[in-house]
């Protein structure tokens, strides 16, 4: 009789293949799965809330899995994992889960924050975490546009050429936007994402501060599913899964 | 006639073995200086206000510099040299300056910014600028505990054992602790830092939240030089030069 266990973690995507193990690549889950198979001998399979592409970082990814040892408690878990984890990976918790609990299909939404550095000149130290973007950026118009997001629509402008998904309705809980200098942030709360789903909002509503696009774009969108109506895809790196919601 | 000129430098120290030229090491002197040599074809010395050690960061490192070439505006300077400069470093100001400018000669005061991550679990995404503490450390305590450090005071026994200044009295101007979450932040001014001084004072200071020493101890080392009373020198990677003051 195995124990079901759900583990928050925490990491810097740089230098990972995205979450989702691969035969030659270095992922997230692989990394999970080598570290747990090295401390209990056990070959599980982890199970991540969002399958986060390469360059994604992530604050507070959940997962679960099936663990036969049942003589290890949480806290050696959470010790013993975290002495054999790469750097670039930790986790931030370990806990006794429902044998029900699945990371993914159990999540009633999910948080992620989307950073972008505006200004004319690159951040060293911003570098693995923030998209650049040297344009001037309006930030009151990403403001103003932001709301026209929030709600259930159809987002099926919103999503990658090979998302899979077969429905396409979300609901938007919050969409914030915040600056601090040249720092951008933009916080979105959904029940679920497409995939490249924020990624979209972002450079659509980036695309929107610098004028290139007004923002009537966006209801054209929701309503037509026209994606070329909207903005680059921002790139992966300034995009953090910050908590997911059950 | 040359013009001299006043740079604003901010690098993530991580791969870098400092700031000071070496023959074999990457240092960020010597990606500048080979910066500008791709550029104008001259040979320049990029004196820096602080010579920062190997892993230290700077969002506001300042150096001047002479450069024959009179027919390249401060802006074209700026992207020049941002272009050719490695991801983990940037220009972000180019000014003309005076002649008799020198970035360290001239400095009036350096402020210094640390960082720790005070938690049970280390944090993969400050793995590269924070000191992980897992013990409990009492803010309070380092808060009470700071204002014995401000003001002029013989350091002695806050500098490195191969430190050859031969003053050692500074003044430090302010020492503000602040608290978000596992982040603790200590950010210093003074006229000037001996070796390692901030990294001492960082380590003298965690360990007085630690409970491991009073507070006592604090006005015993300025006034005996007793470098053995302190804590340990807080690692390197968890320093930035925040900005030069002239």
């Amino acid at each position: 009789m195995s124990r079901r266990l759900r583990l928050v973690v925490e990491y810097d995507g740089t230098d990972f293949s995205g979450w989702q193990r691969q035969p030659t690549e270095r992922t997230v889950q692989g990394v999970l799965e080598d570290a747990i198979r090295a401390m209990t001998g056990e070959t599980v399979f982890v199970r991540g809330a969002g399958r986060t592409d390469a360059g994604v970082h992530a604050d507070g990814q959940v997962c679960s899995l099936d663990l036969e040892a049942d003589n290890i408690p949480t806290h050696g878990i959470l010790r013993g994992l975290n002495s054999i984890l790469p750097a670039d990976v930790a986790l931030i918790e370990v806990a006794e889960a429902a044998p029900d609990f699945d990371a993914r299909f159990s999540a009633r939404g999910k948080v992620y924050r989307y950073t972008v550095w505006a200004h004319l000149v690159r951040s060293p130290r911003r570098a693995r975490d923030a998209w650049h973007v040297r344009h001037p950026v309006d930030v009151e118009a990403i403001r103003a546009a932001a709301p026209l997001l929030v709600g259930e629509h159809d987002f099926r402008a919103f999503r990658a050429a090979d998302c899979d998904r077969r429905t396409t309705r979300r609901i938007v809980r919050r969409l914030d936007v915040d600056r601090q200098g040249a720092l951008l942030t933009l916080e979105v709360e959904a029940t679920a994402f497409l995939k490249n789903m924020v990624r979209i909002l972002v450079g659509t509503l980036v695309d929107v501060g610098r004028g290139r696009i007004g923002p009537e774009a966006i209801p054209h969108m929701l309503e037509t599913g026209d994606r070329a109506a909207g903005g680059m895809t921002a790139p992966a790196h300034g995009l953090t899964l910050l908590r997911v919601i059950y």
